[in-house]
């Protein structure tokens, strides 16, 4: 059985545990404490050195980090990855897109909200961060104004790597009123079969 | 012919460039200054709307843009990337740590001061910046203790991804002296054959 290192709160964990539940593939699941520096142990760091979850370990023991190489690993050859040529790049486009110019301003708001006080230094951050998460919202608003998904008009990996954070923006203070495209995209992600949600305990195994 | 539209002194555009030459690709170079606003015209932003470079344009039109799904796709089917499942899953978990862990540590700071003066605001985040990046080479310097290459130990495009901006690293602030099998590793991706260099121009054609 595979395992998957991982945090519940975390939306790039997430991104595997929801399509490893749509793919119907058991998992152990091993959760560790990123606010207690679980990811920063020697053990962990050997197992990946850039110690950060989510981390796939397969039956045999081959390790594999970052969400977006986790969701492609999974899906390919599923029903979740075209097969053409194009269609995959423009994937890739979309979570490179999201690691890049989404991740650091929409998760990372929320992070800051979650778990620092209020009176924290690291909220200084938040206004500019939350700006650049608005920016990388209206460009996808923009996409979604023509499509009803990312790629290829039916739902990818791509959508489950920008669902992930995007459908709890407002925990970063980032509201999605003013995205009404974007807001029926999350609706038909979430009415996906086997569907499940960000804080969902994953089955035991 | 297909179209790149980037602008020479950017890493990333460098990225498909060396990979255009080695592949043998001819193609039409269309530069754009970012520092006077070019990719943020209505016209520009028609074609990408997050207002990046690189961009390919295909010869009948179709648009990629994220400098790792231009390498993905133009790679795809050639040497330069690996067929097996779970080293493909490799090349793209280098390619997102670079774009999320290194690129704005290492190429950012590269901009900061080539581009601003020395009393500019932005220098203010060099230090935590330069801090981050050094993390990401120490995380490449560990996996280089013991391969010659990212993925496979063969030359891929997770090796042009990192190789991009870390040659470039003392630009920003960044020195690579600290890291001898990265520097190593840098020597031999720059013996790679049709190699090219971030500031040759493109070909014209």
């Amino acid at each position: 059985m595979i395992t998957l290192y991982d945090y519940l709160d975390s939306g790039n964990g997430y991104k595997a545990r929801l399509l490893l539940a749509q793919l119907r593939i058991p998992y152990r699941y091993v959760e560790l404490d990123i606010m207690r520096g679980e990811t920063r142990t020697p053990e962990f760091l050997a197992k990946n050195p850039d110690g950060r979850i989510p981390l796939l370990e397969l039956e045999d023991g081959r390790l594999l980090a970052q969400s977006d190489a986790i969701l492609w690993y999974l899906a390919d050859g599923t029903e979740f990855l075209p097969t053409e040529r194009y269609e995959r790049a423009l994937v890739l486009q979309w979570m490179f897109f999201e690691q890049y110019s989404h991740e650091p301003y929409v998760a990372t708001p929320r992070f800051i909200m979650r778990h620092f006080a209020a009176d924290s230094p690291r909220r200084a951050e938040l206004p500019k961060r939350q700006a650049q998460g608005r920016d990388a919202l209206a460009v996808m608003e923009r996409h979604l104004a023509d499509h009803s998904y990312f790629v290829a008009e039916r739902y990818t990996i791509a959508d489950i790597a920008l669902y992930a954070y995007t459908h709890v923006a407002g925990d970063g203070g980032i509201e999605l009123a003013p995205y009404p495209h974007l807001r029926a995209w999350l609706a038909r992600v979430a009415a996906q079969p086997l569907h499940v949600g960000l804080l969902d305990q994953p089955p035991k195994h």
